[in-house]
């Protein structure tokens, strides 16, 4: 059977959690905070990807309330690396939608404006929509009554950095999702490891706990 | 470094996904209802296994209210080799905790006597907890203000059967596990799966979520 002519299953909704910064700067001989801004071009890179194949969401885990407790740079290096990547994807012609904390000031007030899911509205709806767990938790988000109902059901986690765990990552949204691991960290961000995701995908049935 | 000398890291609590009970059926030429049976032996073999590498909680994916919508003969047979697995761990002189929805037909009556957290008073306790899923659903959890909280947070997901995915079970408790998949069906469980779990489990660290 000739690739072009596969019928591919595509993902509607796939969560990404780019792990590995703070190694790879650590490898490179770098400091640990100065790895989060190898994670930018990725980043972009993946929502093109992923607009192409036709997945209709995406949901890129950014930093959490935990994260938050690390030293000082880290904190300060990764919340505007997220800022960053927010403004970098917003070029892609796809609607934002960021969800977290927003009462802690550990929540960089430049994506305040992204927080509203009125900004969600249908009638000027683009083709992809990209969310944002910015200080984020999972406690947080229970405590709150199911504060990230706006972020739909998950189909697919992606996880950069080797790891095979949630870390947090939206319980309730990824309860039926597939999760793919890829070993590389996420500066290493090749277009393979997503095409080798969406393969690997194609042999998942999905029950949805049926 | 000899093996015997290693310091060993045990996973507190283990949960147990044993996948592939129908897919074993199949590939023997027997009625897909008549793989259940063929499962209660490792369960046995696991929960012994478990206490002597002194795990001290093992929580069992039994059943769930979405399962009992597939056919009756299905229905019928999971269930029953549920409250036979109960019976034969309760054998090995382990704590027995059933967690579900005992409010529907679809719940063994036999297994109501477990489902009380009074049974887990302090002052009898044994060396190991062992906890099974039964008629459980992620949504009747949540919408019943987190029914299964008497079962604590969970180290590592063992899940049989080669899926990655946690299909519904217990989302809270399983936000910081480790995930180790066997590809191997359920029926075809071996001690060593087991073992490569923890040796898998040694190199994972645990951060979580900071």
């Amino acid at each position: 059977m000739k690739k072009e002519n596969r019928m591919f299953r595509i993902p509607k909704h796939i969560g990404v959690i780019p792990d590995g910064n703070r190694r790879w700067a650590k490898e490179k001989g770098l400091k640990k905070e100065d790895g989060y801004q190898f994670g930018l071009a990725p980043g972009a890179e993946l929502v093109r990807l992923a607009k192409k194949y036709g997945v209709e969401e995406l949901t890129f885990y950014g930093f959490t309330v935990d994260n938050c407790k690390r030293p000082r740079e880290q904190v300060k290096s990764f919340s505007r690396a997220c800022v960053e990547a927010v403004e970098m994807v917003k070029k892609e012609d796809v609607d934002i939608y960021v969800v977290g904390n927003t009462k802690s000031p550990c929540f960089p007030e430049e994506l305040l404006e992204y927080t509203k899911s009125s900004n969600l509205a249908q009638e000027n709806k683009k083709a992809m929509r990209v969310n944002f767990l910015i200080n984020y938790g999972w406690e947080w988000d229970m405590k709150n009554g199911w504060a990230s109902s706006t972020i739909p059901r998950i189909d697919m986690v992606i996880r950069w950095g080797g790891m095979c765990r949630l870390s947090g990552f939206l319980p309730i949204q990824t309860v039926y999702a597939d999760f793919y691991i890829v070993k590389n960290l996420w500066p290493d961000f090749k277009e393979e490891h997503f095409q080798d995701a969406l393969e690997w995908y194609q042999k998942q049935d999905v029950t949805l706990g049926g």
